[in-house]
């Protein structure tokens, strides 16, 4: 198969802005290539077809297939002349008409629309870039589970509003965080499994088809689904955008669940708390010391974009008439970016959670900062009905107030003061946390 | 049941800029005093689930029970007094183990984190206020395949990028907004029965509960939920926020899905096209003659405003340690207002559906608009065979230049140029949308 | 002036959600019962200028004045009947024009349309919420300028990405917090001043107050907005809404501004730092040791939601027609979210700043953290003519590797190793940024 | 000088999803040539400004000066290293130092961090967008200029709520349309002329140069400044983003402003109403006769885009630290999608303002539409004094419902009727509004 031709003109993007996505599988997967390649895959199915329903010789069917996937195709000159029509599949069928010939270049997208093509090949752009994501998504919670598994009872400070509160364990943060992308995974998988192909024609009629021979029309959308390996549509969907709402749901959702476990990691490799170093932080020039937790910072900055694209997405299901001035248009660089961004970002979590550095003894040795005040819950739960409620807190919050180590209080001498005792059901929680495949 | 003590001072707010759910039945279910009895319910339940465990005596439980029913509680105290720890179940819990009075109340929120309480109260009250909206999406989809059946054959203007483009019915039309109701109902009662209970004490290892003499505290969750009528969590779910990003979604995809219902119905509602009217229009005070479709404007609103909603919910997700400072406290009001506005939607759905009035006559009269043109692809697809396909393109280019009617063109005379003949699959499509329930 | 009558049923807000602006100053000044104060005004303010004009008996412009400033009028009412028509002024002048009763109610909302008097009484909401905020600012500000100066010299870690960089002072920093707040400061104030009244009648032509005599009709607005305190407009606004942009965009700049000085406060406020705390931390029942960053967290969960609320007003820009159906109602909820979260973030930062606690030595002693390695950019500076830079950074790289303190290493015996002496321009920053007033 | 090596490898975009802006000034002003552009040139500028100062000798000026010009760079391989750093500027230095040569490769980047380059690099790109904007801006207000002057009087429907209301002119809603240009482009010079370039090393501090040598460092940035042409910085503003604020705020203002004209043109041109129609509208395929309104289709779907990407640039203002981890990255690709959307959709609007043509005979035609009720509202004027309003009311609501031509109603007989006459102010407005230059 011949490559599409490539840009080579000065306006071409390649990802400077976007370390968080260039060069990974996702970029590829998304790039202008890639969505001509989804369009030329649409085009060719639809003419199969019409072939496979008798709509159109078998002919037609190889040579629009053949033009489809050997013909160079000059994809910023699509890209210029998208501009009057307004959507790239009207300059790209007169391309591939023209490279198909005057014998089968009538059989080229016949009784479709352009949303018909562009949608379908969207919908073929997001399966083959949800697959990679669902790889990255999986090698990323295995490493988690081996973190949780190993950290089952490391013991580490609870932090709530920023303070310490009571103890918990590194496992249960680290099984916290697969269960997030588990529930990611399983939503994205279910997304994934739904998308459907689109053919409706000029208003979601199928009539043209008709006119062009077909007994019954409404066969030819599931055959289109088959041939070009998508569900087939209920209906026609150019203003009935379910799956387009679907995927900006799922991708917010897994976008949020790696920004939970890069804030987390964030704040762990702060050069104060130091309880968790990336495997291979990035380094500064005129700073040889320092190592910048960037997988992380590249996580959280797609975590902070990826809702806003979401909300654009969610906005255009309010889409007028049987195909929309606006808001159809408004999907397009949104839903890419959506998923370059989350494919991106789960390529950094693969890195991030594979290659984490976790210091449990500077996790235990913080327990320790508070001088037993992390364990001060305890307390209260055991000195109340000892010395009664309101004695026992005030008790406490005098300790707390002197700021001297609770060990040496004489009140509490009797008290089991280790923190690494008070972490609860941490233990069986992470248990059963990872039974969850 | 004595109803909790009820606002009344100047800041009190009754959707005075609210028209789109003032005085709907969300509207109630998402009240201040609908969150105070959640957080009521979620306390009560609490206790209970201790008694249950034995961990608490039945008195116990019957007294905070009772006083959560039975007390008034004065919830602009309870939000003012909200300020100093920054979240409300502070105040109440002062309030609620001071009407407990001394003997249980000790027993009121032992173990607890405020966080525990409010995200159940949260999921009771998204539970409550999910099922008025499920209630009245069904009666709206009822309504809809009402119209669809009945205007099956309706032929109408099928329009893109606001051009009369082919036919269409009126019946896949109102089929079409059907079907995005239904996918919207049923991701909506997936979602509400997915809710969980939450529980996990300070930093969510359940800790406080063994210290409270548990024998196994992650037996706790599942009675409270139970108690509380709500799914039972697999983890602690303080900064595991899955359950808000799939509220988000489902509440942000029916926003668009009724928000599509609406800009329909609005566009055919314009005086030029009066395809259609709203049952009871808003008046005018000054122009008697006036008859607004105030209930898709107020839909269409809300469809404008639920993206942004659900997005600082999605961004909500990347909540750092065991309790975040800032993104839980940022999820509450937009969630309350997506339930709101999707709630009156809802509601505004119901009326808008069931009262609609469609005029097939003026459709009809709207397909002759172009004098012929709107099946100038029929034409197209049948004079391409017999003149070519460039001779046919010319033809029809020429024919629409000069404006004059189709069936006064000699060239035309043997074809079937009724627009009504040219609605392709419209009925078949219908008829398999209607299948679904 | 007897005040409205206030809500009383069980549907009425009073903030429990909403611990970040609960009981400010910008509640009072939004609530329901303030619009309804300004829609009030905007309708006496339009009769009176009817009368300067001599479109109206000066018996008219008292007439409604006093009915507007002393009748009780039922908030909760108006709200539910805003149903109806989609607003609340159309219930809002029926109920007044009985107030003023026969005689004079025909000049009631004369010559106006709903827009007008809602428009109108939502600038004046604005304006007064707004001097509320700029006080907060100033104070604020204030308060920031004294931690600056008492802190030009402190030193502390300047930290990226996480990670201890290279020194800086808390003046400088402090410094910085104040410039944003000035920056806000001024973009509010031109936006405040420039806020305008609206008056255009049903579709933005004034026509009919030409129908109620008026020989020009274009000295109207001037005159209405002289009457109700607001600049004068240019032309009527009801589709054309830089106001509503302006207002959006300074109150979301003010919302990021001071969630810059929260999540500062949050980092620079967790256990293991403990450079600053809050004046008044809030507590926990359970756990008598924690004082939480409430202020600062509600802060930052103010900042979290801004930008989407100005996201839906920026969106709000593209408003069809004279009038629009959805875009115009989509504003007034947003637009009052955004004015009191901002109005409770800045009283919140007021607290903030005045009280927080710095801990100067803390901060010092964070400089040795790195044992040295804090300088390594100044040591690469002065190392590099001596050594080459090549060997310069390999020297400083087995080093840092090494983990030894830098003070002994017998390469370095003769380098300054104190990091305060390299807080470079700092102070002189500092002195410079406190000269803007 | 010789152009950067330009990419050619399968992911590189070339806007084929973005037919709003490929091919527009913007696109090629924002590429990713144009950012290693903008790099390279604040690289130079910061040694040209250092041997100003005498901190480096003519030779490094004039060598790294030379270098940025003329070497040949690899943007993508640039784009790929800098996933390692997070951010370009770390693999350019290393390149452009290099190119430089070992004599004066010392000077390169001496004493900046990343983001001085990347923050200044961006302000020029900002700049040199806005400049195009703002010319394209220019070209559409006065086009506008000429519509509202030629159809000053030419009366069509002013519509509400999707109704006819009362008459406008045509004239009024281009002059509104141009007040709306005008508000952008005083913003947006406005913000053009306030950005800074960014200078602050390490912590923002500007320690480093001291180290270098020079006596007041705080000198450096203002020179900086004028060598690369940007306005000189209060305070480094690392995490101070008020300039990302303002260019947010000022796009989603023009992007909204650009809006409101194509959904007013989508409206208008409506098979229905047809009053105005694009100059060269886009074709379609199958459909000969079709010629969709693209600039406003294209130019709506920027506009519902622009806000959420300003909602995500107003979110990163909450920076933590010196130099975040997450909101800063969040920025870049926000940033250039802004300004790209907003220039292309500058472009479209000067197409469609300059081609647009307008339906005087249409406009005037359909204000019969309603057979005189769209003059109900001077009706109720002038009845009222004659009738008494109530009678006056039920008269014209009673004709209303009957349906029949007002102008054959006895009761009306002596009324004036013409719409034409009934469009107040409208011409004076528009008078007034075209004086603002």
């Amino acid at each position: 198969m011949t490559p599409p031709v490539e840009p080579t003109a000065a306006e071409s993007d390649t990802g400077l802005l976007s370390p968080g996505w260039a060069g990974s599988p996702a970029a590829t997967a998304t790039s202008d290539a890639a969505y001509l390649r989804a369009l030329l895959d649409a085009e060719a199915a639809l003419t199969r077809a019409q072939w496979a329903l008798g709509l159109a010789p078998a002919e037609a069917a190889t040579a629009v297939t053949e033009a489809a996937d050997g013909h160079p195709f000059d994809v910023r000159s699509l890209a210029e002349r998208a501009r009057a029509g307004g959507n790239p599949v009207i300059p790209l069928v007169a391309d591939l008409t023209k490279a198909v010939g005057d014998a089968y270049g009538p059989y080229v997208h016949r009784g479709a629309t352009s949303q018909d093509i562009m949608d379908t090949a969207t919908m073929l752009v997001a399966v083959r870039t949800l697959d990679l994501i669902l790889g990255d998504l999986g090698r990323t919670e295995r490493a988690l589970a081996r973190l949780a598994a190993g950290h089952r009872d490391s013991a580490m400070p609870g932090r709530t509003l920023t303070q310490h509160a009571v103890p918990t364990t590194f496992g249960l943060k680290a099984a916290g965080w697969r269960s997030l992308v588990l529930d990611a995974r399983d939503r994205m998988t279910a997304v994934r499994d739904s998308l459907p192909a689109q053919l409706g024609g000029a208003a979601g009629t199928l009539a043209a088809f008709g006119a062009y021979g077909a007994s019954d029309p409404t066969e030819l959308p599931a055959t289109y689904a088959h041939e070009v390996g998508l569900r087939a549509p209920d209906l026609p969907w150019h203003t009935l955008r379910t799956p387009i709402a679907d995927l900006a749901g799922c991708l917010a959702l897994t976008a949020g669940a790696l920004g939970k476990l890069a804030v987390d990691v964030l704040t762990l490799s702060r050069t104060e708390i130091a309880e968790v170093a990336e495997g291979s932080g990035g380094g500064s020039s005129a700073m040889p010391h320092k190592s910048n937790p960037v997988r992380s910072t590249l996580i959280a900055s797609a975590a902070r974009r990826a809702p806003q694209l979401a909300a654009t997405l969610y906005g255009s299901l309010a889409a007028e008439d049987e195909r929309p001035a606006g808001s159809w248009q408004a999907e397009w660089e949104p839903l890419r970016e959506l998923l370059r961004l989350v494919g991106g970002a789960a390529r950094d979590a693969v890195e991030l959670a594979e290659g984490l550095r976790v210091r449990a003894d500077v996790m235990r040795a913080h327990l320790d900062l508070t001088h037993g005040l992390i364990v001060s819950e305890r307390l209260s739960a055991e000195l109340a009905p000892v010395l009664g409620r309101a004695r026992a807190k005030e008790l406490l919050t005098r300790l707390a107030a002197e700021g001297k180590p609770l060990d040496q209080a004489p009140e509490l001498t009797d008290v089991d003061l280790d923190p690494t005792h008070y972490t609860g059901s941490a233990g069986a929680l992470t248990d059963r946390a990872l039974e969850r495949r």
